[in-house]
């Protein structure tokens, strides 16, 4: 099988490299393309890089480096779909991955080429799940791991990173500048940074849309919704998509909503201004911390593609994306992060607009646990008494 | 299918009520037994209910009441392996469970028993785990829910409980009365409360068993490691071998290992004492929260299964317990909660003893996520260190 990187904005082609992954022309990061040779599932195989190899640039896989990431279930929201009128809505829950998020199934595929190019060190750059998922997959592989965290990351994330033996670096300043800082002193040091567009890690994304086609019965959704920070989620769950249909498995693509939240909105404020090139946002407000990238990577690619391919991206508010986290967590057990509920509020929000059809299949990706970030909820919206033993029968009354 | 309740102590029989578990006559609580009928798994079926339904009490299996529960790795530990001259060691990975606990395999029967009854009000009484396991699975059946949490309960747990839209009540006073007064109030209120020990939550955790026999190639591992704090979790799993057994399916059980915290050892401390019967631990203390029961309702018939089956119950020190979370999420990149770490410490203690014979193959079983109390981790034992961007590089230099 033959591989290379390919931007996709200008089309310039390169050998695969892990420490040069950034269009020389225009600055874009490239995408692993493949030759054109029929491609399958190998559905006997229950390991997800096992099933999907053909459509991996990986030579060898090693049981070794996995720690039970994808297959994923794909959920049926019944009791939310009684309370809206609507198209039929399934949630493909990424909490059921190793470290509670889909990051996981890109940090494995991302180990693994580390591995086949004998990269001893590795890092990434994070708010805090990719940083979690980054140090337990080093941890398993034995490689040596840096993440580069914000400082004003959840205790939970810090240590949740920490506990796998990582060298954790707390760094104040620009995010973006630390992208690029980091990028540069890994090609100084052969640390392999696997950020958030990671070529590596976007054909591990690309998997959940695997899945989720399979889990329709082999066909595709009319619908995705995504949360969208860096771009590289959406991009890899497209590519899915693309790669389907290139191999003549599927004749159309889902529509794609990326979701932003309003107080970081780069991608979708360009979207609605009909704008080719997002422009960075200066400051950052929003409940969805997960989902924060003042200025992501591949925001132009998913502005390209989203247009390419009838898509749309919306952005949301705060108050509407905690009242879906919670909708999702009382009327269906689902307790995800707010950066996962934003799906639910863009499906809402073109709910509104009518812009579903009878019968429309709804896929909303819940991209991680909202047990990592319990520090934006609100106590008053819970329904919290004190009691003590001797009053405990009419406290419990009081509430029957 | 014919059930019924049984006292695994004294042999009374009584018709199954999930409103009255224990004996009249012992007060032990009672567990379910099956008429004589040969049985067999439905390997067709992928969901945990639908493949082991032969062995559950339950006429009929909704998947509008489930979350994705069971079906969750055996991982090989390899690393571990490598450092300790030992037996052949396998996690059975209870995180990968919608609440990432084993209780949801308890909650999930038991849920299924309320709707067959058409009882409307369930509730628990928990330190954690299992208050987020019954508030997710009655919001999932739009069940009205109820969970007693005791004060001193993480901020974490609290809210990954109310977030689901369940009553809690935070009780102050002595944890075994609470467990007995809500039993008095919901018998009172119609409120089920499916506690640690009910006997329906003890047929979830049976399939746990079930898996561990699949994951081995339909046969016995010749040791399973489980952490004890009311008994229900470890007496399902010896219920699952006892009645694989009884099936002719198996020709022997496991060792079972029973293992608790120094600082809470009631069924230990009876064991090496050879008593029968457990006492009270007036003080509790040990960073494994999730297994601090000082009075386990299920104790007695953990001590009489255990010599019944040349089992062994022991007790580890809360250093010994925080080195084994650590080497786990160091080495597999399994960062589990301290109470699930008691498993591997446990292990060691009987390698020390030359316990193990070659080519044994040992089980720990990992109960559920260590975020969910990250409090107890000690920073000083992480390796992490702030940075501005203009120091990355040498602060990357010295730690390569």
């Amino acid at each position: 099988m033959s591989t290379e990187f390919q931007c996709p904005m200008c089309g310039e082609h390169r050998p695969v490299d892990p420490f040069s992954q950034f269009c020389p022309g225009c600055r874009s990061p490239m995408l692993i393309v493949y030759d054109d040779v029929q491609r399958a599932f190998h559905k006997e195989s229950s390991g997800m890089l096992e099933r999907y190899r053909d459509f991996l640039p990986l030579d060898a896989i090693h049981a070794s480096l996995g720690l039970g990431e994808g297959h994923t279930p794909l959920q049926r929201l019944d009791r939310l779909m009684c309370i809206s009128d609507g198209p039929e809505v399934f949630a493909k829950n990424e909490i059921f991955n190793p470290t509670a998020s889909f990051k996981d199934r890109g940090t494995v595929v991302a180990v693994h080429a580390a591995e086949a190019r004998r990269i001893r060190r590795i890092g990434t750059v994070s708010t805090g799940n990719m940083g979690i998922s980054t140090a337990a997959y080093g941890a398993r592989a034995g490689i040596k791991t840096f993440v580069m965290i914000k400082t004003d990351s959840s205790r939970e994330k810090l240590f949740s990173a920490g506990i796998h033996g990582a060298e954790l670096i707390q760094v104040g300043g620009d995010y973006g500048r630390l992208f690029e800082l980091s990028l540069e002193l890994g090609g100084k040091h052969g640390i392999y940074f696997m950020n958030s567009t990671d070529a590596l890690r976007v054909e591990g994304y690309k998997l959940e849309g695997f899945e989720i086609f399979e889990q329709m019965g082999d066909d595709a959704p009319d619908w995705i919704f995504v949360p969208v920070s860096s771009g590289g989620h959406l991009i890899g769950l497209m590519k899915a998509f693309k790669e389907l249909r290139t191999q003549g498995m599927i004749d159309r693509l889902p529509r794609f909503v990326g979701v932003q939240a309003r107080g970081c909105r780069p991608v979708a404020r360009a979207f609605q201004a009909g704008a080719e090139r997002f422009t960075r946002i200066e400051k950052v407000e929003t409940v969805a911390q997960s989902i924060t990238n003042p200025s992501p990577p591949a925001g132009d690619i998913v502005l390209k593609w989203i247009r390419e391919n009838d898509g749309e991206i919306l952005d949301v508010t705060d108050s509407d994306i905690l009242e879906a986290q919670r909708n999702l967590a009382e009327l269906e057990g689902i307790f995800c992060l707010p950066a996962s509920a934003v799906t639910l509020a863009g499906m809402r929000r073109l709910a509104q607009k009518q812009a579903f059809r009878p019968g429309d299949r709804v896929v909303l990706v819940i991209t991680g646990s909202g047990a990592k970030n319990v520090n934006i909820l609100d106590r008053n919206k819970m329904r919290i008494v004190q009691s003590d033993l001797v009053d405990l029968g009419d406290v419990i009354r009081e509430r029957l």
